[in-house]
């Protein structure tokens, strides 16, 4: 029987995945699992959106271009205008969800073995598109006491090399919720100009911000030939599943080498764009964005402040995405204390899942003492979810005393 | 000015893409061009499939699970069986088109730097997908003379080095339209076996066969382990922009690694996938697909045939696809002569476009004399642009003379 290849078994599944059947299993003895591991929107999908798929007169579903229908190529340029963002229609392409924009930001700016400097802790999927790509993520160090903004301009100089080419980041980011500033973004402007490194700024939460406003990678005219912007419908529009994201950028090469990819993989999904198309022509899209950004303000603030009665939680208030990472110091094994929560934790029938920090970081050990929690739930599951677990965490520390504690 | 990354430098575009602007300058030259060079069916998509889009009872367009939707992979499961091909929904991961189920092929079998064999003429992006994975395609000879059937085993083996991992084919073929008989396979298999090689096929054209039968990968039981189904829905359904493939093996590290990879790229698009499960629910689905394969072989006679008239056209009945190469001895660089056509050649305000025969080559200077002819194209018109191919034939001949004979 032939092997499958080596570079393929460095892949992990996720932690979210190996204790999925756990929360099964806790489901079908009676309880109830309040999900606070769950990324995607719980919001219904804009009708607009919805309608432009379902009232598309299509009499063949053809492949749309490789860079996308013109259509929505012209939707997404006055949407990047009303944020401030100057692109016309052959600096983007649309992308198969911001996932492929990563992937081909990836192999587009780097060779095997290339370095791409990250704020840890991260998405996770950015790992498993860096191993596919070949290329490593060298993790600069945040960290939840400051509320995960960037360390000083000195330390993430100190991790360049010969072979770092980029730097990444999420921002708002996932799976802190930090909005960098304006001054923490210009420390990368300057390494990046000094150190000729692209930026690639994944900036799909742009809208969920709840203090002031999201800094875009664009936003710096110095930055022009170095700026690429990662994005994705799927966040803002609560419409995951129609896979439409966005990879842009104002280098020439650049986007050359991404239209000779585009076209390897043929072209993005047409029904998604269709759909998208016909939500940004809708006047009042910004208004039902701005709605969506109202409820999960009012969510972070429940969440946030519910936090805060847990002994020793340690987190700042995030300023974006629907994310926050909190520190429990009492913890060192954080995906064994969320396997315990589905197993064995019963308080009421009740229990909580959440996602253990380690999943976030690729230095070794790194986010045993944190997790991270979405707040995608109703308020009153959200105030209901974190009693669970504050009472978890007590009881979880309790038996870990009683197991440690040797019997005389 | 950071530079785009070398592996990226490799990729070429296709000779189509070059050519493309020149169709439409003549078309703004008021002049009909013939499209015998598109490779998507022009038949409407069937309504079952557009009705599953539109009628799906959707309120959070939710990323699907990443390895398909529960009904989607159940209706596939269906629709393989009435192929008599056994597969169980764990044994397949929808994927985002046959593109992407391709690149999931390479990456699981092959490290870079592997090699996989494969038939020559092919589908030209798998070119492409060979360079970003970093794997090396080394080509079969088949020649128009016989059909583009594979050669005697011993140049297969020949071809075979310590760095050879994978055959792969499409089969029904496209650019040729050949359909390998059992006999040719067993071929495959055997060198398989003999190699420890994994055989990836791609079938996106099963249906599409007009004598007798195409024979799966899956229809050789000693193969089990190296079997590999590359699929789409695309072709058969007429629905190219859903973007839904298949990836299918029996092998189980092989479909444990493509859940890790399918995790990294999180789900493919939802929207299709409720389509797809409609069609194939539908009772009369195999009807649907089997009036689409009549007019395709109807209009492939009427190809023939028509080819049949251009004085040294080389070519012999394609029993499957929608594609024909034809070799034309007295051409020597088939990109030149398609371009002229736009560009020079005036017929009655007619002219027409072909897909240059060295876009399906990896060997150097090979398929310059033959071009790839798609009819997706209805029959009428696809008599009068063979006619117009044949006075092209001549006139360019004759201009090239003109060129070549000094003037004294």
């Amino acid at each position: 029987m032939p092997d499958v290849s080596k570079r393929t078994e460095q892949l992990t599944g996720s932690p979210i995945r190996r204790l999925a059947p756990f929360a099964v299993a806790a489901k079908k003895r009676g309880r109830t699992v309040y999900h606070l591991n769950i990324g995607q929107p719980d919001i219904p999908t804009p009708k607009a959106f919805m309608d432009g798929v379902r009232n598309a007169q299509i009499e063949v579903l053809s492949y749309s271009p490789s860079m996308g229908l013109p259509a929505t190529l012209d939707a997404l340029v006055s949407y990047y205008a009303e944020h401030n963002i100057e692109l016309s229609s052959d600096e983007m392409c649309v992308t198969i969800g911001g996932s492929e924009a990563f992937t081909f930001a990836l192999q587009t700016t780097m060779n095997p073995g290339d370095e791409v400097l990250i704020p840890e802790p991260f998405y996770p999927n950015y790992l498993g598109n860096a191993i596919v790509a070949d290329v490593n993520l060298v993790p600069i160090s945040t960290r939840a006491e400051n509320g995960f903004h960037l360390p000083p301009s000195e330390e993430i100089e100190a991790r360049i090399t010969t072979r770092t080419r980029a730097i990444m980041f999420s921002n708002p980011g996932n799976p802190t919720g930090v909005v960098y500033t304006r001054e923490e973004l210009e420390r990368v402007v300057r390494l990046a100009l000094k150190y000729e490194l692209f930026v690639i700024s994944d900036e799909v939460y742009r809208e969920y911000v709840y203090e002031g406003k999201a800094t875009s990678v664009f936003d710096f005219p110095e930055l022009r030939e170095h700026a690429i912007l990662v994005d994705s419908i799927s966040k803002r529009l609560s419409a995951c599943g129609a896979r439409i994201g966005v990879i842009a950028s104002h280098n020439k090469p650049f986007m050359a080498t991404i239209g000779k990819l585009a076209q390897v993989r043929l072209s993005p999904p047409s029904l998604g764009q269709y759909g998208l198309a016909a939500f940004l022509r809708d006047p009042s899209h910004t208004e039902t964005i701005e709605t969506m950004i109202r409820k999960f303000r009012s969510r972070r603030d429940t969440l946030y402040d519910a936090i805060q009665t847990i002994p020793g939680a340690i987190c700042q208030k995030p300023a974006g995405a629907f994310y926050m990472c909190v520190k429990f110091p009492q913890l060192d094994d954080s995906e064994a204390f969320a396997r315990w929560l589905l197993t064995d934790f019963e308080s009421d029938k009740e229990t909580v899942m959440v996602a253990p920090g380690s999943g976030f970081y690729a230095t070794p050990g790194k986010g045993n003492d944190e997790v991270r929690i979405a707040y995608v739930l109703e308020e009153k599951k959200i105030v209901r979810a974190v009693e669970v677990l504050g009472r978890g965490l007590a009881a979880y520390e309790k038996v870990r005393k009683e197991v440690e504690t040797p019997v005389s």
